[in-house]
């Protein structure tokens, strides 16, 4: 059954292989009258692309895209948008002998379960570049958030057990740093740690912050279509990703209700607020106004130069060295997959949220 | 928009306030030939029921399941299952007062700001009896998956500080404990923990673990409807659910990869296996055959007997102390919870996967 | 897989069974704030009663109304609202017989198939008292249509040889009209048509002519989700309609272009306007300002006195003669049935309109 | 609100305008293991391809297809397939004049309405050329058909008066006939009546039947999912599609019940047949495995070279011609755009029709 197409009012349809000819999106309930142009959703691209850090020995691509429908005279026209991103850097080669074998921490296994067989090269459909299409519809969905003074900003809080305190940072700093992290100090750190393990021949994993600006209130549907359980979808979803949390998670758990409630309070100029925000900006599913918080599980790269023991379709049992293009670390060009998946998600939730209440609905359609 | 529907093949569509007639949930695509009466249902909501443990003063409810159609000479007939649980035990004297106010920790400020206003009797829509819904479709989901050779088993995993090693455990042992631990000795104390809170007039929180047994290989579906990403939906739409884990969650971001990924290997029947399932069961957003482990932190409860501060309609800052019947925690109640959500979404899945490959779908209709 | 339940944005989820304990019907997605009491849908559910016409011998309810959820203190509140009817006058001993074999012109034989066996009372879930649930919540939909200035109206436009021609009719006549027709004179011929059939033991057929006023420009989506394309399958998917027509529907399979385009013209108001409607008020799928008009084909009740031909299970060729309760037509019944499908459809559309253009957006949420 | 995607199980995602870079479609939830390539896609197009009849003035464009995902080694992988056709003959200078005035019969005002503005060239997302991303989808959808033994046939039933009788017909003669016409005889009519009116600068409408064989039964979900309310949406979601019909469809209006019902038996295999099927191969919405049947009325071209009124942007009313490559008649590269609907509507409800049957899911997944 269906699995790559995502949304419900705002609604992206994903498609391709890390060896297949490319990758494309089409982006179905983009409104009429958004300027875009294909510089916009470079911008992005741009973070989410391989081989820029120094450790990184990764393949080199474009990552170029093309704007194939849906804007006219640099406006979006209400039809769908397609957007595709054609593969230039294949080396088939370097995959050809994990046909016969299952990499582990991947999905080879799987894939052959579910469907028999599987595009090996380069892991096919369940290769990390999949995330181009959800970067290129993720600029679209910034773009809207912008017009309505929404902002989604994410960054690496943590890898490995180097990890950040958000409070004493400037999110200036994120956006330059080959780690997305705003803390240049515990960057530098952090760099030291991912290339003593690349050294290793091993990987290493972290954590993504999220956080969203600007929110109005009353967003959310309940039940079973709460914000927070869309962008726990939403995030999840993310390849690598184990763990998602609001707010302040996990540690909630350990918490008593007088320390975990936030305190409403009117401030000078009358307007509610929360005193705290432990709940992460969502209560009973609804934004509250206050910031949306959330945070990423992300694992080590599953692909490591170490031997490792696994299992081949001649009903053997091996030992295996993976070789190839593999980041040490997944997390910094994740940051921008976060950030677009928790976009995409809020304008398909903002889009929903306009029929909640019957007197804005009669106002709109009065004229 | 519409919020209390869920489900793409197997589909549960719920409504119902805490002080209004009652709750009900619709099941829509249970397939023909389940054997289903009342009482299997009943077994579900009674480990939901409120009232059952000493330290909760809570709300007496018999919370009696009807079945109202789909089902015909005790089989379900392949149409709409329409069941019924009438409130009895409202006493809306006890919550006119917080009509007035927002109650911390409560969607009362959100609902208002979405909707213009708000059922205010016992949290309406919001109340933690919406999960009676859930239940109910729950103990059909579990049904099928019985058939099917599936077992979803959730139990109580930390409460506060005190947490469990499951390898030390029977789960025998939770079915029967009142905080739904697997661990009599945990348990004792955890209750001591919850009783020292109550007469604080506090609440505690706590972790629920999930474990499927009988799984399948191949189920879920790549990109944004990885099985992962739906239980985690799923789950994260639990009233007071503010982080989900699926294998070893967030512990991976401060692994390696040799420490993370799993090695395959077939077992002396030529069976493969995987050595360690730190993915918890489930590779690319694909069931692999191991146990299927995903774990929830569940916040203490938002009603406390502490006076709080917050603000009310007439754009004051107040104190506020709750009163009524409130458990000091939600933990053990809300782990049936987690059992049907989960067992909604793998049944879900299931049929869903059934179109995965050709050869299949053409020897299911050749006859 | 599931079936019963229809919409995007504005929500309903059906259940029962002819012979269950009653009828029911969960409507999510309805904006909060709409006033709504039981008295609104009864008039609705009156319309569709059985047993008001003087040839029908039909089975007698009281299809009474109750609301469950969803509305409080006389307003929806934006959550689900679940309405039941309860069957009072099921006899199934009328129903025994049927079991053994399958009833011409009935789902019989195709619930077998497709389910294994079937609820053979009264129909089951294929019974025409279905529609109980459709009219319910359509009577919701068209309360809010109300409040957005638009009005549907359904009329019987043909019964057997006896056709109107709407221009020269008014409205109101149909409202007290037992056959539902706007012309007295032709309504009084069809009654001696239906008469005579009765008296043959048969059944006879019609059209139902449907027409939309008020409907504001640019509602429906290319180019699956067209107008047109969604009012038919709304209404097709009406027990006995056998055909759908927008505007002037066949007929301009024999036009030509300079026949069947309808100028469009500036009023003296400066108001833009088509001169002729033979689209129906849909162009490119999308709402014009015209009328919409719609007509669907209703086939002669299949329970039929006379006897028939037909097999039963111990594959035997068979003649039955089906005794019991049947309305000797089913059109005039069917006639706020298929203004409720046009009345949901119409809001989820007009729901969904609401995202076409981002300028529109940003002011909803600009405040 | 994202009009463009289409099916549940089975579902396609289009976009493409006119006169823009092409025109694509993602099909997503094909399963994995069907033999694919270019060639079998292209047979389909061809069928639809402009300039192909002596009548016909038409834009000359190749459509040929690529297939950019989803195939690996010759087969399906289950993953999104996507496919582009890329637009070769735009000549936009014709169409710059339309950017000021609305088109009778075209959606250009109702476009201007919904979006705030088009994309005037040749019609842009409301172009016939939209069909292309149908066609590429649908001949996918036959090749899962075939491979099921279901074959999907439609042909011209009637061109403005002239009309065939289908039972004195071979299919074989509609494959090679300019107008799709299985009655050469007829077809040489047909041909005279189009060139007659295209000499008055006028276009003609038809009427194209789909036949349906081999199919299973008990597809088709009640109560909204209805096998015939799927088809009558897919069918009438094409561009100049006003009405729809399964079976003998509006002609049952003037029947009788006695006439109308199909008669069970078992033939001399005690296989059970219809004896008639007046029903259109579905009963209760749910496939009865006689021959599908359905008529689709298609409107004449509306682009014709005539004068007509209309009105322009600046609030006048004025009289045009339309210059352009348009056909006087859109029946015959309709039909194999029927027949792709029907062909992916059938598909998705074969693959929804697995889950009805408890004892088949438990046998499906037994292994």
């Amino acid at each position: 059954m269906s699995g790559s197409i995502y949304g419900k009012s705002f609604v992206i349809s994903t498609w391709g292989e890390s060896h297949g000819d490319g990758y494309g999106v089409v982006v179905d309930g983009c409104p009429a009258g958004l300027p875009l142009d294909e510089s916009q959703i470079q911008v992005y691209l741009k973070r989410r692309k391989p081989g820029q850090t120094k450790y990184a020995t990764s393949r080199k691509e474009d990552d170029e895209v093309k704007i194939l429908s849906g804007v006219f005279e640099g406006l979006t026209t209400g039809t769908p948008i397609s957007m595709i991103v054609f593969n230039k850097n294949q080396r088939s080669s370097d995959y050809s002998d994990i046909a016969s074998y299952y990499r582990p921490g991947h999905a080879d296994y799987t894939y052959d379960q579910k469907y028999g067989f599987r595009d090996y090269r380069g892991g096919g459909r369940s290769s990390g570049r999949e995330t181009i299409s959800r970067v290129a519809a993720g600029a679209i969905a910034a773009a809207i958030l912008k017009e309505l003074g929404i902002t989604v900003y994410a960054y690496t809080k943590s890898i490995g057990p180097i990890t950040i305190d958000y409070q004493n940072c400037r999110k200036e700093h994120s956006l330059n740093d080959p780690l997305s992290m705003p803390d240049p100090d515990a960057s530098q750190r952090a760099e030291q740690y991912i290339l003593e393990k690349k050294e290793e021949q091993d990987s290493v994993g972290g954590v993504i912050e999220c956080i969203v600006t600007g929110m109005p209130t009353g967003i959310g549907e309940p039940v079973f279509d709460k914000l927070d359980a869309a962008l726990a979808k939403a995030v999840m979803s993310i390849g690598a990703v184990k763990g998602v949390e609001i707010g302040d998670g996990f540690e909630v758990a350990k918490r008593t209700g007088s320390q975990n409630n936030d305190p409403f309070a009117y401030d000078n100029d009358k307007k509610l607020l929360k005193l705290t925000n432990h709940a992460g900006g969502i209560l009973g599913g609804i934004s509250d106004g206050s910031e949306i918080i959330l945070r990423a599980a992300i694992k080590p790269t599953a692909s490591i130069g170490r031997p490792q023991r696994t299992a081949n379709k001649e009903n053997e049992n091996i030992e295996v060295q993976i070789v190839g293009r593999h980041d040490p670390i997944i997390v910094p060009r994740a940051v921008v997959v976060v950030e677009s998946m928790v976009a995409i998600t809020l304008v398909d939730y903002l889009f929903q949220g306009m029929t909640s209440k019957l007197d804005k609905i009669i106002e709109f359609y009065k004229q």
